[in-house]
């Protein structure tokens, strides 16, 4: 499968080494890559700088996200959720077209401090905004609601552990639930909640999360659904 | 213990029974005693009127929220969301003063429908709101995140899950953690996530719960954290 990840953070980054890792083709998209790779210092968390990261990952490559999408045929979004409608209004509304687009993004406002607050919540979700706008794509949320190494490794967090679904289309739940299962995520522990709309309960999950990581003091935890 | 249930419908009647079989005093609140009493019909989701539960209850008794409050030492808040703030304020403040006030309400806001959402949400909660309001209350949020049946009886689901405590009192989530064991919960499944601010991230759990209770069919289900 050709896979276009938007978005150059350790996120996208995970995601796109590990879609490479299976097989698959894999480009990733980013607003303008000669500034994407220009870039010689580690970011504020201290990830390596992108061109660096490329270097070590030469199956992968690095464009546009019009050029990504365009020769995906499926896309992962990893963009910063408040930025994610913009990136996408970027590309040519035929790069989208009838494909699956995975929105692993959460619309985290850091506005007003940390821990963040959401924005768009409880009435909208990020993921009902990006399949409003583009009704020819099919939106799946998923993913959204862990570390990214649990995302595509889920072993790390030992026992059964949850990874939610929220989407209109079902052929494309079904073909990004194989995707979870070749992540190694057991049938058991994904959890179809039903429509695009149940992605406000998903991304509600970012408060709680954020506030566990800081009590618990790290980020190898997931929230598994006992008695479901 | 003495302990004033604040809300007669099925949390409450919940809450109530089961303290009372643990051999603590309880007395139910409610606005109007003789309105509650006279009701003869099931209400809206089919529990039997509060007069006869209450029959079937002979240690329990009910009073007024202030009275009720006055020969409390330990309050528990399962009003709606919504009439939580006037309830607290219909009590005389010499009633609340330095008393633990465990709030199991939810702001749920039914004025859009079903699924409701929330309100306050996402830069406030109701646990906070009512600790800013009482500041001689010490408010611990618990058991906000599960069916009433469960709080009470966590073997109802099987395995290991998760009830998490929000409060600013070391004191009173102590006392709070107590209450929890005697109800059966593990030590090692009560998560404390800090202070009346994380009440954020709980009450913005029910969301999700409701979805995940429309995917599933039933409410015998709880959040656990897999990996702290």
């Amino acid at each position: 499968m050709r896979y276009a990840v938007f978005g150059t953070g350790v996120v996208g980054r995970t995601l796109a080494a590990r879609l490479a890792g299976l097989g698959h083709d894999v480009v990733v998209g980013t607003r303008d890559p000669e500034h994407t790779l220009a870039r010689a210092e580690a970011d504020d968390r201290g990830n390596a700088p992108f061109a660096q990261w490329l270097a070590e990952h030469p199956s992968i490559s690095l464009d546009t996200f019009d050029a990504a999408a365009a020769g995906a045929e499926t896309l992962v979004n990893t963009t910063a959720g408040g930025v994610t409608l913009e990136v996408l209004a970027a590309v040519a509304p035929a790069h989208l077209d009838g494909k699956v687009l995975i929105d692993i993004a959460n619309p985290l406002d850091f506005s007003k401090g940390f821990p963040p607050s959401l924005e768009p919540v409880n009435t909208d979700s990020l993921g009902e905004q990006v399949q409003r706008a583009h009704p020819a794509l099919r939106v799946v949320k998923t993913l959204n609601t862990m570390n990214c190494a649990i995302m595509v490794d889920p072993a790390r967090v030992e026992g059964d552990h949850t990874v939610f679904l929220s989407g209109d289309d079902a052929d494309a739940k079904k073909s990004v639930t194989e995707l979870l299962t070749s992540f190694g995520w057991q049938d058991r522990n994904i959890l179809d909640l039903g429509g695009i709309e149940t992605a406000r309960g998903t991304e509600m999950l970012l408060p709680i999360w954020l506030r566990i990581m800081g009590s618990a003091g790290h980020a190898d935890f997931n929230f598994h659904i006992q008695g479901v």
